[in-house]
């Protein structure tokens, strides 16, 4: 079964109240939560990573959901559950990577426990002292789409690694060490006036914007020349860079849709725009000879797997 | 390595702030947070458990952590991680589960992801809305030890399913669908004046009182004939019964150092009392022919096992 299978039956048994974004918005709290699962084999693999990697990344993975909820990252607690080989040497690594990712978020608990394979489990809570929480069905039309930075990076990075690459370089760092854009996601939240939908690029740029535009029931409408991407990306991957900007996950940049204004004001990068739905998700021009239509995405991974 | 092992390398790392009781206390949002993993064949089997019977465990340990801090336990998020051979019956069976035992808690989110063994991570919030919260330190010289019910009937019940007993009986009960002691643990928290110590038993009655004689550097005395047990386990094992109540774990009932007048005003089963330390962590008197004196617990599991 897949996720979305998945999530249909717990929406039918628990309802839809909080299910969507990447983040849970507690009201009555002040706070916004999320939870990662990090799973040895399915998102890492120690052939690629040290422990120290894995730490950083799952505390990040994690950041950048508050972040990009418009929180400000607070605590986190850690359920780590390890085979019995594992050394004192990679717990103190992995801690490092993990407290290295954090700056001023404090490490606030958690649970250590047996497991055949390495599976870390991250809860982040951010507090929303301020400002407005954004969700994903908040796109309107006459907003800009915006983003942090390069796509398909961490795509190209993993595709080095896997073909035997050793040596660092910018894609291989992305897809090791990415950053939660909390900075950038905070400087839309603290100056936003109204509705906006973000979210974070961890399942790839084209994933981000169809989940904003079905959830908003609008059309988004990007230009593909003013994406962002590496250089390397197009030397590395002459045939594959365009499938690996769209399609590629895990670069963890902010994808939001705000005010022309604002952007303007904040000097934002601006790749597309909110339209009423047309009857197609996403429109992608300057693709290539023709413009791209995405009302299926499923079918476009099965196109880049 | 061992998970204490692990544990002293963490509080080198992140120090002790958090770390100790089963909730961390955030007192700036008036929350308490706990997580725990539960992975498959190590706190679970598919040959003892039905999904649902994992679902409603999976809630209930993280609510009685939740209660045993003496907080109001209000949402979870659930992280869930699944092999590929899922079916759809499961996560409904599961979910079915996770709600019966919530009561008026809510699921806020969480995460599916693929795994090799099931992986459930669960993230309990509770409010501390006007009441002290507990913590395993605060013993004092004086209180008196109080539990809410029977303890060893889990391992009892362990036992009995790994003899292949097909009929449900009140030890196997135990063992599948413990109760989250919540009540009992609100009624100590809404009464309580002073600084108290509570925690539950989900690694067993000795682990629980010898950690909260540790923390708070205190000699706590147990009287035997004054613990709960079900008649059934003495019946069933009448050679291990005794060991079973000590260090048997998972009954989560909840173990508490209460002033002896809000025992009685409760109406609580005292078993013991709180006293100067005298180099004995844990003393337990009408136990056998001589008095049973814990200083480690290490080579009591030793000789339970």
């Amino acid at each position: 079964m897949k996720e979305e299978d998945f999530l249909q039956i717990i929406k039918t048994i628990i309802g839809d109240k909080y299910i969507g974004d990447d983040c849970a918005y507690l009201k009555d709290l002040g706070i916004v939560i999320s939870q990662d699962n990090l799973v040895e084999d399915v998102h890492f693999s120690l052939k690629y990573m040290t422990p120290y990697d894995i730490g950083y990344k799952s505390a990040m993975v994690n950041l950048s959901d508050i972040a990009s909820s418009g929180g400000i990252p607070k605590y986190i607690t850690v359920g780590l559950s390890l085979p019995k080989h594992i050394s004192k040497e990679f717990v103190k690594d992995f801690y490092n990577g993990l407290t290295d990712a954090l700056d001023e978020v404090e490490i606030i608990g958690g649970d250590i426990t047996g497991a055949e394979k390495i599976m870390i489990s991250v809860t982040a809570i951010g507090i929303d002292r301020d400002r407005k929480i954004s969700s994903r069905k908040n796109a309107k039309t006459g907003q800009v789409v915006v983003t942090s930075g390069p796509h398909g990076s961490s795509a190209g990075g993993l595709k080095l690694l896997q073909q035997g690459e050793k040596e660092k370089n910018v894609l291989i760092d992305a897809h090791i060490c990415p950053k939660a854009q909390t900075k950038f996601a905070q400087k839309i939240a603290e100056n936003i006036k109204e509705d906006y939908a973000m979210m974070d690029s961890s399942d790839g740029l084209a994933d981000a914007v169809f989940k904003i535009a079905k959830a908003s029931k609008k059309t988004l409408v990007l230009d593909f020349n003013k994406i962002i991407f590496d250089k390397e990306l197009k030397e590395q991957f002459p045939k594959n860079y365009k499938d690996m900007i769209l399609y590629g996950g895990e670069d963890y940049q902010i994808i939001s849709t705000i005010p022309k204004e604002l952007a303007d004001y904040l000097n934002l990068n601006i790749i597309g725009k909110v339209e009423d739905y047309d009857n197609t998700d996403v429109k992608i021009i300057n693709y290539g000879e023709r413009d791209l239509n995405i009302s299926d995405l499923e079918n476009c991974y099965n196109h880049f797997e």
